[in-house]
């Protein structure tokens, strides 16, 4: 595995990749990688691609107040990982590799970038789909893999690719739980032992919700009221959000009766943990 | 010369090309073509490069009050001049073609999109980034070629190529003139013969400024001045803004001492034209 923090070097081992025809998949991640990114190297590479995998913890996309400092990196623990997973380049700039001076340039995807996690994350959005602009314009790949953890961030970047003629597939990959069911996320390692058994309250009520749609509820209000009602009685995690949304373009749903995203986000003490199910309902129940 | 006004179509030529190993060179216009066109196509020709010239009037650089409807336009004239110059593609996509659905990707690049034109023009350069952005991945160009008539936005692009990462040279190409100095402008034709005749003044107070710039007068606010003065004085053309900018950031300048562009717009009746001048000074002086 090749590895390098230089924008023109990590250019020049593409551009031979390029030449000799081979397609390129970017898989882009803030490292402290888990089973969720292995996830994503194990789709790149089904593709037959050149698999170029990205570690940067963008500032840009976190706010003033959160936890940027605290977001845990281990390089040379990611860099073991992806190596025995066969990514073929490790790409892990600096910020002044990424952002030299002071950026005036931004990608902004309206209505998308200020709903649900938007809502709360002001910018967050406005930083994700710049830096994700710029990783593409570096490594040029033909596909790129997003985990559906981060449903709106593979949404957002989804449109982004088809507003602004990006020529790069966008790939979902399905979340990886812990065997409780917690969905895999960098951050879980922030949380306490009693805030990391409460936490599976999430994924449970994300199932539960399921169920009560399969047995026929069509009303988003009482999903989400029930939703709300599991996760505030069963555990100390204070709601961000919880809402019924549509799985294309993320508009509010009253009744259910296309696909729809069950998405919320939960704080755990000072740790917000994001999870969602997408539950396909029969149109004609 | 090929002609498409599909975004597949043109993508395969392309493609082509880069399999031959050939550089791609963009030249994006608005069409009703003249000869400071012809000039950023002949630049573009000595870079052996394959030449991909666009024309599309872009509605998301207009705003509701301005001259969309009326902007010239003749696709047929185009395609002849274009040819003859050498031009290996022609891409004159429809406003569907670029537009398929409403758009919500934008992109800005601050500061440099609320001055000089971007104040009376709100939203004008967001729609050029915008635009160019769409333009660069749909054609994917080693370089591109914008006029120096247009320096705000030849500046706002190199901006947003550095930002971005985007893997392409930003070439400005000077202005052309009309033998008596009014500077080449699609926006030329609206003029009735009368304003044609007196939007001569702006570049001869242009010039004139640069004389009393090499003469010695060092102070913005008198050359400004004197700009304005004339302008009022030997024509009827209601100015936007005559300003003095820093020719790299565009920073407002007091004193003179580095080289500066001596920028202005002015309106004949309901024709906007803009004009600028870049003058080297002596930093000893």
């Amino acid at each position: 595995m090749k590895r390098t923090s230089h924008i023109p070097e990590l250019r020049e081992i593409i551009a031979l990749e390029k030449e000799k025809g081979r397609k390129i998949a970017l898989v882009p991640t803030m490292g402290f990688l888990h089973k969720g990114h292995l996830s994503l190297i194990e789709h790149a590479k089904q593709t037959d691609a050149f698999v170029v995998l990205s570690i940067f913890v963008n500032p840009l996309q976190f706010g003033p107040k959160e936890d940027l400092s605290r977001y845990p990196r281990d390089l040379e623990r990611d860099a073991r990982m992806v190596e025995e997973a066969g990514v073929d380049v490790l790409f892990h700039p600096m910020v002044e590799e990424m952002y030299p001076r002071p950026m005036v340039t931004f990608v902004e995807v309206s209505e998308l970038d200020t709903m649900l996690c938007g809502a709360t994350r002001p910018g967050h959005f406005r930083g994700v789909a710049t830096v994700v602009s710029k990783l593409f314009h570096i490594a040029q790949p033909d596909m790129a893999f997003f985990g559906q953890k981060d449903y709106q961030q593979y949404k957002l970047i989804e449109r982004m690719v088809i507003d602004l003629n990006l020529p790069i597939k966008i790939y979902p990959v399905p979340i990886v739980r812990e065997e409780d069911g917690l969905a895999m996320s960098s951050r879980n390692v922030l949380l306490t032992s009693e805030q990391r058994q409460q936490a599976v309250i999430l994924s449970k009520s994300l199932k539960a919700a399921e169920v009560s749609i399969r047995a026929g509820q069509r009303s988003a209000q009482e999903i989400e009221r029930q939703l709300r009602e599991r996760i505030t009685l069963e555990s100390d995690g204070v709601i961000d959000y919880v809402e019924i949304r549509d799985t294309d373009d993320l508009s509010k749903v009253t009744d259910i009766k296309r696909p729809i995203l069950l998405a919320l986000a939960v704080f755990f003490g000072k740790t917000r943990l994001i999870d969602n199910k997408v539950v396909e309902v029969d149109q004609d129940v």
